[in-house]
């Protein structure tokens, strides 16, 4: 039988019901591959000859062998430096797209990381922007030429938006641009993919029925993290220099801190976050939030500074009208001794040891760069979580329920709904009320919390930023994560949030660190969730795991946050390129 | 039987019920003013010694009689100018509060305007004052000294916060006060009194069965307006220099429209508003402002300048850290030359006469001043009261009910409620996640609405404001209020809006204005209500009764509305005292 789109119906009440009218899930999910790969395979020239053998996990240097040295300088650029070498003219928008696209070819045959391929298109617009350069000698835009990757549901003019779900593929060609890359365009930046989310989007690894699993490239046995996992597999194969994805309970900062990269949720309403598809459509009870992934620091301030440069509070309502304000960023309104706080445990589950070790020296450069360091109260870390998830699923879970049908449950999708709340009912709109008010007065909890820290410091302020783990383990193997908790706090209190590299895990160098002199950790579980976290520990199983943290500042704080995590990255000696 | 108010519960949940098996709600109301009464009659000195024959209609000039010259000269200042006097010691706090205390007392008597009283409380505190002025030679903080009134449905500690529900009379004893009035405490002003609010608080008129009704100074077979309208009659009277009002429909600027007063209504989370009682808590699809009515524009300058300047957002979530620019207010970043657009009909109802007679005069003033002026064109007022309808009421007005059992509508209660929709039946979650798209869609329109007026002004820009009627009425007679669109559009797009006084409408000197070369008005009613509102015409009937507009700017630019507002004060010559 031929997939005929128009059998299928279109938009995204009931289509999923049509859809298994007249084709089965593997068909479709066969066809979506089929015309990836048959993309892909027009450039031969940039494809593997062969596949990796299963059995080597790590493939994060197999590329080398297959670039130039003009294409490895290139893709080993961060954003901030392609963009300067764009405007010099030592590098041509052309080669800059080509060279990514040579990558990310590489990168989906090592990892299945991306949806939607559109090299023709970006490698026409380069060509315009090359000429536009040759003709005036100035750039289009601050973005000029910069390739940059997509998660699969922001929307993209022309191209499908499938999310994940079987019932969206072939029938949501969007019409229209994300306002972020309405923006993208204007500044001169040059699309060219998409890439994988998982089924639900409520997911912190990257699989669905549509295109499969996304592994990660330091070791394919461990998830890439999701939801914007196929971003974060991609920017660290360098396939990418900056990916725009989305974070709801850690979506941009987990899988940021699994593979070593750098990923920044804003509070909500800073970040142009309008022409996502997902489901909940008008759900404001907990918002995500649209951010970059990259591999420097000042990346991320690259895309938000670009973003509010164009008013997006002019088109769309629910932005703040909060100007950047790079010198923050850079450094001015930020004290030079600074107070941190450390959150070593949340309470609930435990950090494996690679990431006490990584706190450990962070609290050590910290304070051998002459900062304060104190230690982080948990306040309500389990409440949190049981208050989120009854936000998530405000309708007892019936939207995910109706758009998978005939689109089985991936094992992390059935994780998440054995935690819908109230026996899967909807909330009526009472409790809805009730909810929200329970939501103001955590964050009343957490900004009280904080504000207590006075007391604590030396600074005369409360603290500064809380720097914290990002999750409770390294990338974890497929379909075992199980506690969101060290990110799905910071949505709920909507406070700003970057994740940062600080090592990589070798099982080869592992020795437990000892953290007894700075916090005493529980011996025997808390809970059933801890009890399994504790249990997967294993030096070995995560070999070759990146090791990250995330830093935490107020509500609206964004460039403070990102001119600390400056001051954080320069007392660990990271290096941008 | 003697009430007890053990007898009869306490909180929210269920009081009604209880209320109801003590004591009808005619006791509960004729204890509640006999407590006011007795408050009042403690200080004799300040009581009217007689009443004002009925059939006297306008008793705006009654209190002159009563007071000392140094009593009027106190009253008839501003805030800006009290604090100024107080700082300089020509005043002290206790004179201060005195005065205010006995114009308040007249103006109870005259309009029943007031609803809690503590005047003791106001005495001690203004002579603490003082003795700190006398001691340190400084003021306590930027409003040390200043009386302020606290509409009754904000909580002050101590008191009760009846809101003009019977079901929460002597029940709601506030136990913290609210932030704005923490806040308040904190600069040095001086509480005595709250003030009337309707029941429902759904209300542009000022009735409830606790208190009763609330009359309009200038006229007093009309309304002062409502929600606020105790504050209203209040301040008009000067028994007050600044009021604390809320809006979430028009309940800070019809009642300071109604009254010739200055009132603003910000952006919702730029000014405090937790701490307030009313039904709905935690309801988020349409949320309410509270802000400043005053008898000068910079006085609502210095109410928002003084709450941000204590960061309330490090104690109350929402609230956004953007600080107050009262440069912007004062002028900078505003253009010389400004472009304005004027709305003279939002295509539902046609406003009266003096109302059109009062756009003209702006224009005319404005033209004059330099400036530029374009029409506004409408854009679906109707669809936007059809909407915040169903979000005023998205429990289909369960809460209203249960509240009111044992409570009678009043009239205004009544036409509301006849206006819920759905049938009364509470909407869904998913229905709820509908509307909020529906809303942000509504904003969407309106943001572009007013992006696309670039192409009709000379500026380069859009238009900076929108001069508009506050309502399509001047103050009617109590009960006929009918048509809230000029206020609550804006509440439904967010925007800043701020009213101020034009002229005062005088039947013997009335002449029906041309406006024929401005506009073409429709000269049959489009609608029931247009019929209605046009069949209330009657120069006799509005004699005496303000006249005044609205200022509306984009969202969180509160510190250029209020500029702008100077400037058009300027062109009207609108003099501060």
């Amino acid at each position: 039988m031929v997939f005929r789109t128009d059998d299928c119906g279109k938009g995204r009440q009931g289509v999923s019901a049509r859809v298994v009218d007249c084709i089965s899930w593997p068909e479709i999910r066969a066809r979506k591959i089929r015309d990836r790969d048959a993309l892909l395979g027009r450039n031969a020239q940039w494809c593997l000859k062969e596949d990796v053998p299963e059995h080597i996990k790590d493939v994060s240097q197999v590329l080398q062998a297959h670039l130039t040295e003009r294409e490895k300088e290139i893709v080993h650029c961060d954003a901030t430096s392609l963009v300067e070498r764009l405007a010099s003219r030592r590098y041509t928008a052309t080669e800059v797209i080509k060279a990514h696209c040579h990558v990310a070819t590489i990168s989906q045959a090592l990892t299945n990381c991306l949806t939607e391929v559109f090299f023709d298109d970006a490698i026409a617009r380069a060509a315009e922007l090359d000429r536009h350069m040759d003709e005036t000698g100035q750039v289009s835009g601050p973005l000029h030429g910069l390739p940059v990757s997509i998660k699969d549901h922001i929307n993209v003019k022309g191209h499908d938006t499938s999310t994940g779900y079987i019932a969206w593929a072939y029938n949501t060609v969007a019409t229209k641009d994300a306002v972020t890359v309405e923006i993208l365009r204007k500044a001169g930046a040059v699309l060219y993919v998409k890439t994988a989310n998982p089924q639900t989007l409520l997911s912190l690894e990257t699989n669905n029925n549509v295109f499969g699993r996304t592994v990660n490239p330091y070791n394919r046995t461990l998830t890439p993290g999701g939801s914007s996992g196929g971003e974060s597999a991609l920017i660290a194969l360098h396939g990418s220099p900056l990916g725009l994805g989305t974070d709801i309970g850690g979506s941009i900062r987990v899988p940021a801190a699994y593979m070593g990269l750098y990923g920044f949720k804003a509070s909500v309403a800073r970040i142009p976050h309008a022409g996502l598809r997902g489901p909940h459509d008008g759900m404001e009870a907990i918002i995500g939030v649209l951010g970059p992934l990259a591999r420097s620091a000042r990346d991320l301030a690259l895309f938000c500074r670009t973003m509010l440069q164009y008013e997006p509070w002019l088109i769309e309502p629910p932005l703040l009208e909060i100007p950047w304000k790079q010198t923050v960023v850079d450094g001015a309104d930020i004290p030079q001794r600074l107070c941190f706080a450390i959150l070593w445990d949340d309470g609930v589950v435990k950090p494996h040891p690679p990431i006490l070790d990584a706190l450990q020296r962070t609290k050590r450069a910290l304070l051998a760069a002459g900062h304060e360091v104190i230690n982080w109260v948990p306040l309500d870390h389990q409440a949190a979580w049981d208050l989120i998830v009854k936000l998530y699923f405000l309708d007892g879970g019936e939207e995910y329920r109706e758009l998978q049908i005939n689109d089985p449950m991936v094992p992390q999708t059935e994780w998440i709904l054995n935690q819908v709340p109230n026996g899967g009912k909807p909330f009526t709109v009472r409790e809805t009320f009730r909810l929200n008010v329970e939501r103001e007065t955590f964050r009343c909890r957490v900004a009280a919390h904080w504000n207590g820290t006075k007391s604590q410091t030396t600074t005369g302020r409360h603290v500064d930023a809380v720097i914290s783990p990002a999750a409770a383990t390294l990338a974890p193997p497929h379909d075992t994560t199980r506690w969101w908790g060290y990110t799905s706090y910071w949505n709920l209190a909507d406070y700003p949030a970057a994740v940062y590299p600080v090592a990589h895990h070798r099982a080869s160098q592992y020795s437990p660190p000892d953290v007894s002199a700075d916090i005493t950790l529980p011996q025997v579980p808390r809970n059933d969730v801890e009890r399994f976290v504790n249990s997967q520990w294993d030096p070995e199983i995560y070999d070759n795991a990146p090791v990250s943290l995330q830093i935490i500042g107020r509500r609206l704080n964004e460039e403070k946050v990102l001119g600390m995590l400056n001051v954080v990255d320069r007392a660990l000696n990271n290096v941008h390129n």
